[in-house]
């Protein structure tokens, strides 16, 4: 296991301030599932608050609904391939965790595993706006825990020293950018 | 000016799919403004709708509650000083596109003015959500029309041959990561 720990709540926006591609992890009663999202990004700084987008068509939303709650885990390059596995299968067709190559281990507040191999882990607990849900399959959600890598994220920032280190950003088609390379404007 | 072609709407989500930091403009009667944004990414297809969370205290949601649209434009590394000036002072103060050395040139569909030397645009009218508006500072609108540089963005997709011409995505303290490289997962 890599060296992981907490991010201070009001400093957790900044594992998604740069827009990367997240895994978002769900589970209830028994079930439990992974899918790739690219759009996640913060709504509020202290308490934290995150936006989501998810389908309703998706096992995910069926658990997420269910149970109140979820994680949003941050892959980097070197997962890229799975990544893209959860977001081309659905979870109703057998655990795409195994399908896809993915390992979990346990969240701190939440059902909902966390995927191992990622540098950045937010677990939250859904805000309910029905009218939000039903008619954009929009998602606001508290964060509840933050937690990051300590090899990419230390101190408030990113630092990625190798490529395969790197978070993604997702384009379209199977194809991701990396994120680059870091400068002071 | 660059070569600047439409995106067809259902495509413009590509625009931002990566998670690049944005500037969005408003204008309402002879006043206009230009604020950083990195909290703004897509929400649906076709019609294309996006997310953009702007603060209360700004003068651009005056402008934009006045007048119901804004326009998101998307800089690349070139103007990353100039993006990050136009976050950090207010429009109250003056004129802040001439305080930050930011051009305009007019959008096709809403008054605000598109920011010269940007890579993408996406004109926008707003959805009025007021509980959204209100609660959580956060906006849906419509993508009313698109367009892009075609020396970045072209048949649907990015390719950034210099330096220079990559997008942004906003770490803190005036710190940003460039977007790095393209792969296929």
């Amino acid at each position: 296991m890599k060296n992981i720990e907490s991010v201070p709540l009001p400093k957790s926006y900044l594992l998604l301030n740069h827009g990367p591609t997240t895994l978002i992890t769900s589970a209830h009663g028994d079930r439990r599932n992974v899918m790739a999202a690219a759009w996640v990004m913060p709504l509020d700084f202290d308490p934290p608050k995150v936006l989501a987008v998810i389908d309703k068509n998706t096992l995910t939303r069926e658990l997420i609904e269910a149970a109140g709650e979820f994680a949003i885990n941050i892959p980097n390059r070197a997962i890229a391939a799975q990544t893209l596995a959860a977001g081309s299968r659905s979870g109703r067709d057998g655990d795409k965790f195994a399908a896809c190559g993915l390992a979990t281990f346990p969240a701190r507040r939440v059902a909902a595993p966390l995927v191992a191999g990622c540098v950045g882990w937010l677990e939250c607990r859904v805000v309910a706006e029905p009218r939000n849900q039903q008619t954009y399959d929009l998602f606001i959600a508290e964060v509840l825990h933050a937690a990051a890598d300590t090899d990419a994220f230390s101190a408030g920032c990113w630092h990625f020293d190798a490529a395969a280190q790197a978070t993604i950003h997702y384009q379209a088609g199977g194809r991701f950018f990396s994120t680059g390379e870091g400068f002071d404007a």
